[in-house]
């Protein structure tokens, strides 16, 4: 069973939302995944979810208010994160391992903040902390690429991979692998939710030095990684991460953006296995 | 002419301080070295200095108090910075490219924040920002094997040269090239400056998460380099400054300790020509 056959399927949890969510591969600490900006369960390129899967259980879900879940997306990314909790929750995982992308990792951040006893290992890509001076709202360019009404696939083809022939042509591949499910397609998200995460993306941002302390009390061993040219979260903010956290290996991919990951997708998952056994 | 021919000058400074220095190759900014904790002129690796004096002007010198130089040496980083300055201002250069090591790499960023434009770029190897938590004073173990009266070369060999053959096999390399030079050498530092540079380090690693957010008005180009075993300063506090300073890029390696860039001279020199140039 590959990520793009899998049947989506919902489960209800204390807090009364219904999540849709995908359950792939076997093993005894699911990995959750937390999505980007915007994306739905169909936004996870099948390459990556089925190059994870291979020797674990990858859980891939849409939080409140996303794709087909039920609930208004919350505000801030700390209401996000006691959501996704709700999800773990309501499936029954005492401890899961997080792989959070973008917005995702700050939601993965936080998860381990309020619930340190349930994460085992944390997988931050294309991540930043709260407060790191220069993020607040993204660049002009790249909220104007990414944040329009209608969709716009040479925006995220300009955010979420690099000005090369290599990595567009990688671009273009990854869009033909998430176009490749014909049924059971997830609900589109909605304009409220992009106002809704892009309020929770900015609360994030707003500069203060004082809130880089917070994840230093991350106490589980953390994998930071991102594109070297990612204009959306600069590989910068890595490093920041990997220095203030006390357990973390940091990797920057060549060649690449914002979504590194999927156009590396092989490389990282084998890096993703590597650092989670 | 090699470092380890190269004759020992001395210039007095406006401060009325007579340095001891050491002038090789020849070009428009010239490098000047700031060394480690109880460390002289003797103890720059000749091959890196060679290496680096290619297609360079390379200046090293002791510091106030330090080695041959006069007066006592200053128990903070500040005035350390300050009085490089002072050297440099004596030599008339108006602008210079700076490579910090160790204790002399918080020296580079204290003379950087006190007078940017003196600085065209910088390198730090084996550095941490001031202010970052878990430093304080080294590890037992750490200042136990370089802190001690009487000189220690396998407490230094542990600390710069990491736990494998190869690296201890490059320490003794490196021990033999500092031991070559027959004449004219540095005096050797003194129990007075061991305690004054000691004081200097424990007060830069008093823990302090405000001061972290002064690195960030660093504005020139910055390159931070560590060994990836580095017991004295880890190799966490490089990816910490490369997330702070606006300009940076780090690089860490492989199968080394404190003194990376004694071990791995060729590389680093080629790495640090690259960014210099």
């Amino acid at each position: 069973m590959t990520y793009s056959e899998s049947s989506t399927k919902t489960i209800t949890a204390d807090n009364g939302i219904e999540y849709a969510y995908r359950d792939n591969g076997a093993g005894d600490v699911p990995l959750i995944l937390l999505q980007h900006f915007r994306g739905n369960l169909d936004n996870w390129d099948p390459a990556l979810v089925d190059a994870l899967a291979t020797d674990r259980r990858v859980v891939a879900f849409d939080n409140t208010g996303v794709g087909a879940s039920t609930g208004a997306t919350p505000h801030t990314v700390h209401e996000m994160a006691r959501d996704a909790l709700a999800f773990v929750d309501a499936l029954g995982f005492a401890q899961v391992d997080v792989l959070g992308f973008s917005l995702g990792s700050f939601v993965a951040q936080e998860i381990t903040l309020i619930r340190p006893d349930a994460v085992r290992r944390l997988v931050l890509a294309s991540s930043a902390p709260q407060g790191a001076a220069g993020m607040h709202g993204w660049a002009a360019d790249v909220i104007g690429a990414v944040g329009q009404p209608q969709p716009n696939p040479q925006g995220v083809l300009g955010v979420f991979f690099a000005d090369s022939d290599t990595s567009r042509q990688a671009g273009m591949q990854y869009f033909g692998r998430i176009a490749s499910r014909t049924s059971d397609r997830d609900a589109q998200t909605t304009w409220a939710t992009r106002i809704a995460q892009y309020d929770a993306v900015c609360d994030w941002g707003v500069p203060n030095n004082a809130l880089l302390e917070r994840v230093s009390a991350i106490g589980v061993p953390v994998f930071v990684a991102n594109g070297d040219s990612d204009p959306m979260i600069l590989p910068h903010y890595s490093y920041l991460l990997a220095g203030l956290i006390p357990q973390a290996m940091v990797k920057i991919y060549p060649d690449s953006a914002h979504g590194f990951l999927f156009q590396h997708h092989t490389e990282f998952a084998a890096d993703v296995h590597e650092f989670l056994r």
